[in-house]
């Protein structure tokens, strides 16, 4: 199967063409204007052009090779037209339209149809029920939502069960300025599902992590394997612990049950999992940018008690340790604070001062650490110490976060700084808290978790083909 | 006591008031300049003026009376100023320097004096070991940390038992441009503890929510009570569920063990705990601004299924219920919307469509449903429902919550209009969940849970005095 057709097109059509804006056969047309490869608009009853571009009626009359048909028709007509494709030589397709496995019998009869012959043809089919993918770096939007087009390029790679879920963690890259290297909604997973999508964008150079919204799959032995036989960072989202059965069921088949195993598959294949779209989106941006973790030990240094509280009481409840430092390191902070407010870990300093960024170098140096998070809040006679962490960045491999906030205006500057020299910064103590600790869980599960599984009972067991995608195309 | 004296003071007098510009008593007076009331620089080593105003040596020579005294002078001459405070008839004062009960013998005796002038007098003494409070609608800023005194004015009030997380949150305010009321870090509590504070801004006109950060009190009880006996809604924040034993004790004495009793307490008198500073804020803007919740049923209407699952899962597994409708609101919506994805709580539209908007009015017209939360990611072509929202909470008294997300030049129109109209605007389903299963908590506290206790048992035990406030005074 031929993914690298669906995500790297040099020429596509637009199976669905149309000039109507409230189309999905118009608005992929919009996105797709900074594409730089060829477009091929085909409706049989449309003649003309659109955007400077022939109609035409059916891929089977276009001369060129087709690489990737974008299907903006409704579910009945989608079976023949994938025949046509397949047909016409065309190596993939994106289906747009709900009304298949996820819509009783008679959707599962199309979508029967849909995967024989893309099977027979070894088409890739990202789909059916999905609002598509994008590759903001190569200026590819092969979705029909507004707006999506705009997320700017980044390191992130989203692989959402759900197309509303990519569009949701799409905008949310959107609306903190970091951008995605792709987004991608796998809807029904026809013949693309988590393995393919995992295996094509391991390999994508622009892509420093991949993100994994799953509501539930029947190849969940399959996602566990690729995820793990990755070379980039992979996270993953299971979404439904609760009984969301009836709901979950019109879109997923059997969703409830099995988020337990779900859970203790990522765990055994040595993947962590985090518990919402933010903590997803953080832990990509963390992992994807800075050194990665040795292990779960966190060296928290806070320059103010109560959020430090918080901070340790986080990680501890996570997967987090705090380890005993160094009797050198302890050392080495009392000769730098002499007096020091509370010298274990975490180091409490009770206020900032010049000496602070020392204090945080001392306890990244220490062997024991894996992990640092530096929670200090802004204050404007000393700013932060944004010197003293240029040179230690230099010296110390391991990832160092940032906790702090002030008046934005007065600290955008520092926090700039960090964020250049690959530290990254977070604004409340959970969210930093919630970021260490999945780079804590990352850590313990590389040092000791991304063995070869000895329990074949921890797989995921089937649990049907439909699923939730957030889209039901209207065409 | 008066704590009146202490919040909203007519003349204040800074004890350690300083030309040098890293020092606390410095600092206080940058912070003061907006204060409109008459303010007397206090300093034996300094001459002539300071911001205009004239030093003298003591409180006892300033010949008006002053309200409050903020002390920004090392803990060994505190004690001895009080006295003077005392003395000269000052009602209030703050007392920013650490050392005190959170350290050691010495300054126990240290905070004990100062108690026991405290309360021979009837003075309201907030700390020590604070880093003050922030009355951003009166323009007063007592507080040393520099920024705060940008936050602007807004409804909710910060109590927090340390000054560090006081502060983290009032940045948060400021951040996401809400502001507050006020804020209180209330350090070791000589005086002034939560019962005090709560009591003081139940009855403060600007303020329609008030949070708590707890770490631990002694006064545990008295906190429950008054938290029940406010008229404007309280939201709690207990700090400590994991062992952070050491550190913790160190500023609080004896935090950890009492975290389960806390959050019992807390319940049975009818006060609904969250679990990060943004929950807290995001449940103050939302209890603060709109109608308050009658029980804990939500309906839940989505556009995208795979949002509308994370947010159904979040809010039942925190606390909130997803009833059955009414029949004949089943019949409403079939009727709006023929084929509808899926017509139970939660309703799926599959997408946005023009009558999404009537879908979501009968759902929050159904009896049965308490608290309504929208989910629809935006559509350029369509925008979001912003009329049939006018209309609706002209009619239906309820909280209504919209999570949604697009390409921000885009839609924030529609989310503004949203927001002018009393319905609060989220960007990630998570967040949207996380502060619907808040109102469904206070719902369903509001409807059973603030009867009189009848179990004393559940009362949090003693724990000591001193606490962590983030700040140790380094004056």
């Amino acid at each position: 199967m031929n993914v690298g057709s669906l995500f790297q097109p040099a020429s596509i059509a637009v199976v669905g063409a149309s000039r109507a804006p409230e189309k999905i056969g118009h608005q992929v047309l919009v996105n797709l204007r900074p594409f730089d490869g060829t477009i091929h608009p085909v409706n049989p009853s449309a003649e003309g052009e659109i955007f400077g571009r022939e109609f035409v009626a059916s891929v089977t009359e276009i001369d060129d090779d087709v690489d990737l048909a974008l299907v903006a028709v409704p579910a009945p007509v989608v079976p023949d037209v994938i025949e046509e494709c397949a047909a016409a030589g065309v190596d993939a397709a994106v289906i747009y339209a709900g009304g298949f496995a996820e819509a009783g019998p008679e959707g599962e009869d199309r979508q029967d149809r849909v995967v024989e012959t893309a099977t027979d043809h070894g088409m890739a089919v990202l789909g059916p029920n999905t609002s598509g993918f994008v590759i903001p770096g190569d200026g590819l939007c092969g979705s029909f939502a507004s707006g999506v087009e705009e997320v700017p390029a980044g390191g992130t790679c989203v692989i959402a069960q759900s197309g509303g879920v990519a569009h949701s963690l799409a905008f949310q890259t959107l609306r903190e300025g970091r951008g995605l290297s792709a987004m991608v909604g796998l809807g029904n997973r026809a013949t693309v599902g988590f393995p393919e999508a995992i295996g094509h964008f391991d390999d994508h150079a622009a892509t420093d992590a991949i993100v994994l919204h799953v509501e539930g799959t029947d190849r969940g032995r399959e996602l566990l394997e690729a995820s793990r036989a990755a070379d980039t960072p992979v996270i993953a989202y299971k979404v439904g612990e609760s009984d969301v059965g009836a709901f979950a069921e019109s879109h997923t088949g059997a969703l409830t049950g099995d988020h337990e195993l779900y859970l203790a598959g990522f765990e055994q294949y040595g993947i962590p999992t985090v518990e919402s779209t933010r903590e997803l989106l953080d832990g990509a941006a963390v992992l994807g940018d800075g050194p990665l973790p040795a292990g779960p030990n966190v060296g928290v240094i806070t320059a103010q008690a109560g959020p430090g509280i918080i901070i340790a009481d986080r990680i501890q409840r996570s997967g987090g340790r705090l380890p005993e430092l160094a009797d050198a390191t302890s050392e080495e902070i009392a000769g730098i604070l002499p007096g020091i407010t509370y010298a274990e870990n975490p180091i409490d300093t009770g206020r900032p001062m010049p000496e602070f960024g020392d204090v945080v170098a001392a306890v990244a140096a220490d062997d024991a650490v894996d992990v640092v998070l530096v929670n200090e809040l802004y204050e404007d006679a000393l700013g932060l110490p944004v010197d003293r962490m240029r040179s230690l960045v230099e010296t110390v491999e391991k990832p160092i976060v940032f906790a702090t906030d002030g008046p934005p205006a007065d600290f955008e500057d520092d926090v700039a700084a960090l964020e250049e020299m690959g530290i990254p910064v977070f604004h409340s103590p959970e969210r930093a808290a919630d970021v260490v600790s999945l780079l804590a869980r990352y850590g313990a599960l590389a040092d000791g978790g991304r063995q070869e599984p000895n329990d074949e009972r921890q797989e995921p067991s089937d649990d049907g083909t439909a699923d939730s995608t957030g889209v039901n195309a209207d065409v």
